[in-house]
């Protein structure tokens, strides 16, 4: 019996099957590696419980071709779907990115599940879901749901397609609406772009918007052990949680220092203007988590103890590489 | 000038037609032919503001060439999106139908507004976007939204895609959540279904489920009103507004009762059982136009009023046929 995750070598994938072979679980997992790196996975190269394909999920005859034969090794029992472009401004220049890896990804994996009669999946989905609604409070049940970003877009799209496929041959669904994820392997995100700048110009951290935008932060160890929990103890067909930290997060101006801190203290922060860092990008937004604190799960770090854990990871990942 | 109409020779696209021509729009449009039907345009096939090509609109390159000649003629000022895929258990059976002519049409006209700069979308989305939240009183800020049908999925997405899209390039947009909408020309729906039902047997009319099911029904004559007055009225630059009937509809026994004492009053009703009529169909729902009725539009007729008249213009269409 097979655990299949999608995305395998990306940041949230290599940290899922980590905790997946630590419980004993037998893992398969395709990638396209166009963000994920085959190296994060080359510590079980040689495990007796693990597979890994570069696939495109994109492309459903070898989609189709690669999961039967991994399901006809050891039959698949359930789906967790990470893949998903996760360069939300590339997303936007070219709405066809996020169509085709975060959209079709999902769509074609639908369309293999139904084939092979598998009946569960658990997906990783977004707050970028529900917009900009301002400091609206942000239940899994808050309408309507207006994504700013392509990427938003296709995350709603993909989970309203596992709404229709519970509808009609899925037996069992969890969506997991992530909030900001970080720690290691970084292949992106505000920590690593700000330690890549300050490594190319010690001088200075010029920083898009002006560093007030504020969000909640959770350690990737946190949210795949929150996805676990939830995977086990939410037994309705179609189970939708937010999953975020318990604090209203930490602002990019700390984020900002905490790095300069680190890595150049004598470096100048040179803020732009305006609280957003992009077209698409959510200022601020007031996330509930009660439905995951009611199922018995909740974070150990705040989002300023995450942040400062994942920057010395991300330090440490940086320097080795 | 000129307004431009996506699957203009559908059911929802001749009636816009007429009312844009009434009102000395100069009116272009695209449709794939699938299910609306040319003949139904051949009236104003001389009209000297209007225009119509057959144009599959999920094919992007054919698309773009036919759209660039059409605004080159006269500049598209906005755009009616009514093309999609309107049989909704084909689509159950084959999430490629959906996902091709209900969702890529939405991008691949979002790809070209984009291109040609074209600020103003006004879309037919769909009732079918809310699932089956039971008695659940749905205004266009209820969630959670989590369709149970492809088409409601992609009716979503498309949605989406066009809220990202005000975010980032759209001048202004108008969605448009349909009910069940009924009158002429019919190209499927449960009073076709009915009518041709009892024309190959007029001693029997079989019924998909046990006939409680009970729907909201708008005549499309006031659906076009409807739309024309918020295109007009509504000024953020994301209106979406729930449009239906006053009243909390009529069921499918009534319908089966209107259309066999019409046409074959001997004729015995045989009722399934359940409350569906098929996957994906939702079966009751409770719709608040409280949004439309603000802003100063309602319907004249009933569910009951508009049943009756549409079954009338319906049979005269069969019987024309």
């Amino acid at each position: 019996m097979t655990v299949f995750v999608t995305g395998i070598a990306g940041f949230v994938g290599v940290n899922l099957t980590a905790a997946l072979l630590a419980r004993g679980e037998r893992v398969a997992g395709f990638d396209n590696l166009c963000r994920g790196k085959a190296e994060y996975l080359a510590r079980w190269h040689d495990h007796e419980r693990f597979a890994f394909e570069q696939v495109d999920l994109a492309d459903l005859a070898a989609y189709r071709d690669a999961l039967n034969r991994v399901h006809t090794r050891s039959p698949i029992t359930e789906v967790w779907h990470l893949a998903a472009n996760s360069d939300i401004p590339a997303g936007i220049a070219d709405p066809a990115v996020d169509h085709r890896d975060t959209f079709m990804t999902t769509f074609n994996t639908l369309v293999l599940m139904r084939e092979l009669e598998i009946g569960s999946i658990a997906f990783a989905s977004s707050s970028a879901v529900y917009g900009d609604l301002g400091v609206h409070r942000l239940t899994e049940d808050t309408g309507p749901l207006f994504p700013i970003s392509n990427y938003g877009a296709m995350k709603l799209a993909s989970e309203a397609m596992i709404s229709a496929a519970v509808e009609s041959y899925l037996e069992r669904a969890w969506l997991f609406r992530f909030p900001n994820v970080i720690g290691v392997p970084a292949t992106h995100g505000v920590i690593m772009d700000f330690v890549r700048k300050l490594k190319a110009d010690p001088s200075v951290l010029d920083v898009l918007g002006d560093g007030t935008q504020q969000k909640g932060y959770l350690h990737v160890e946190e949210l795949v052990d929150a996805m676990l929990h939830i995977r086990h103890h939410a037994t309705d067909r179609l189970n939708c949680f937010n999953i975020g930290a318990l604090d209203d997060g930490v602002t990019v101006r700390f984020i900002a220092e905490t790095v300069r801190d680190r890595l150049s203290p004598g470096a100048s922060i040179r803020y732009g203007t305006g609280n957003k860092g992009w077209v698409g990008d959510v200022p601020r937004f007031v996330y509930s988590v009660d439905r995951l604190l009611d199922s018995g799960w909740q974070p150990t770090l705040s989002s300023a103890e995450a942040l400062r854990l994942a920057v010395n990871q991300v330090l440490e990942q940086e320097s080795a590489g």
